[in-house]
């Protein structure tokens, strides 16, 4: 059983560790060891066993879910985090990690209890996370699959006349329809200049709905969730038969950057690197100050997750990451360009887990 | 201007304070002084102005759409907070409030500078975010009309043969049709036994889908956002001509909590008096046990956010405080009614925001 045996692989972790305990609060790490829904908190112990403190409102299914060597105990309705966690740390001494936590809670907790030190520390379930295991590897791929069959299913509507908003309410319906858990994020359908809005039209200023013209450039960036796993895919199209020069040098610009950075992303490499390289790839036609994001991120239970692929990152490559390569060029006023796949990173190659063609940008 | 005006408002409070400036990172929290997207960093002094430092991803937008009394500064791709934070910090010395802070951060900016204190306080914040100003109240009820009307296009199609599945991707398709911004969480669309899950059938040990059968009881739970600010309705059907006595008196039992305990909220009313009253209403019926959530919570540019409407809340109502009202029997096994509306509390009355029938359960 996975969970079991992540929890098992954990508890070697905690035991090299200065720490003799665990708390995980954060909804993400929590179903990664257990499997179960949020609201929850989990306690895992030096000693191999653990415990899920779960609200009635999950209580039944956690009794019937969890992992075998997870107890389970019923919190009550509406009890605070800090007297539940100030409980458990009662039960311990000595130094204690926990995934997140906030200044606030630390000093209520601090202010109930006192003997034992609460150390958030993230980087040790980080360290596990960031190399999916096959499992996982699976249901990404399942996601990406439903992700590329919903940008098609956009695609197809992109006809002069039709609104952003049909686009998108097509869009997500099939993300749905296709067994799709639920939409990664809120889709990005941008339209002509809205396109040039990396995360889309959506701030105070910009219309709420435009409609598709001949000649618009349209940026479709969409995710899938499958039982918890998410994938991200981007890609742009060009309504018309024939795009001028610039607009063309930008498609090219872009996906040679995208193909450059996947060919080098190995184990041991440093993200920072693969970023720089991307932008190096652009300065070539003078396009690195239209690159205003970062190259990509991890990719896991959360949609953005370590890695970071940006300037300045301290993360290097792992085996086994998932992780998006994005770049893109934004002209503002005019359009926006960003080619965007989920990939895996392995000992000695990079596999797009997106299967939907990065050639076909042409609609007409 | 409305955001000119909060931060005017905030400014007074700040002076009241402790505090020589205030810093915000919560998406939420920046949207609601400048109406800019996040990631973002908010800074406002005592003095009155403020400053909002942009990564290059949401520069141009800043620049074009900060409030007029909001200086516009331009961070790096990728810089972190901790040096963003020590940064702004070493300028001011003092006190200095910040409304979100966890204790890895924490430790990274005491790091890199001493003489300033920084202090987590997110209640001189939400006291200005829980009563709604008019500007919001407008946003609010818009977001509850396309959700009324998306739940009408959801329980249009509930015919037995019909997935869960396709019901969820219509009403999804609605609430984008209708120019909503998007979902304000997932909706919950559950047959059947699945109706007794009050988060939906997303477990594991649950199949992804369902067909509608005849007498299934079905829970329908979803929001809406517009420009930031959100809705949040639940109704339940039946799916025949005639339920069972026991399901016709959870029914009545749970329509009666709910107008009981919307009659009674009022501007410094109790929150957990409000709870305790549904839930002895439920108890009148023995059916308390199974009333295994809050009764409400507030909404607003958050789907929760304070007040809590529940057990051991120490919140008070406040005029002008949207909240839900949401009180549900659960039977594991068999089925779940919910009944749910956002509510506006005015100093004299509770005027419900949504308007989609509650006597409408039956449909054949």
């Amino acid at each position: 059983m996975r969970f079991k045996e992540r929890i098992e692989k954990f508890v070697t972790r905690l035991n090299l560790s200065e720490l003799n305990a665990y708390i995980c609060t954060d909804a993400s790490n929590i179903f990664y060891f257990t499997g179960l829904p949020s609201p929850a908190t989990l306690l895992v112990r030096q000693d191999g066993s653990a415990t899920v403190y779960t609200p009635p409102i999950n209580h039944a299914v956690a009794e019937k879910e969890a992992p075998p060597n997870v107890e389970v105990v019923q919190t009550k309705i509406g009890s605070s985090v800090e007297v539940l966690l100030a409980d458990i740390l009662s039960q311990l001494g000595g130094m204690v990690g926990i995934d997140k936590l906030d200044v606030e809670t630390h000093k209520k907790i601090s202010g109930l209890i006192s003997g034992v030190e609460l150390r958030p520390q993230s980087r040790l379930i980080w360290e596990m996370r960031t190399a999916k295991d096959p499992s996982e590897i699976e249901l990404i791929k399942e996601a990406c699959l439903i992700a590329d069959r919903s940008m098609r299913a956009a695609a197809d509507l992109l006809v002069p006349g039709i609104m952003e908003s049909e686009v998108r309410a097509e869009l997500v319906a099939e993300i749905y329809r296709r067994g799709g858990q639920e939409p990664a994020f809120t889709p990005i359908v941008a339209f002509g200049e809205r396109s040039a809005f990396p995360h889309g039209p959506i701030q105070k200023g910009v219309s709420r709905d435009r409609v598709l013209k001949r000649n618009d450039v349209v940026v479709i960036d969409l995710g899938v969730k499958v039982e918890g796993y998410c994938s991200d895919i981007t890609r742009t199209f060009y309504i018309g038969s024939e795009m001028d020069e610039k607009l063309r040098n930008v498609f090219e610009a872009v996906l040679n950057a995208k193909s450059l950075a996947q060919s080098i992303m190995r184990p041991g490499v440093s993200c920072s690197y693969v970023d720089d390289m991307a932008r190096d790839s652009l300065s070539n036609k003078g396009l690195d100050p239209y690159f205003i994001h970062s190259l990509g991120h991890g990719v896991g239970l959360d949609i953005h997750e370590p890695p970071r692929i940006g300037p300045g990152s301290q993360d290097q490559f792992m085996e086994n990451n998932v992780v998006t390569c994005e770049p893109g060029v934004y002209i503002a006023g005019e359009w926006g360009v960003r080619m965007e796949d989920t990939v895996l990173v392995t000992e000695d190659n990079v596999i797009p887990l997106n299967s939907y063609p990065l050639d076909e940008h042409l609609i007409y």
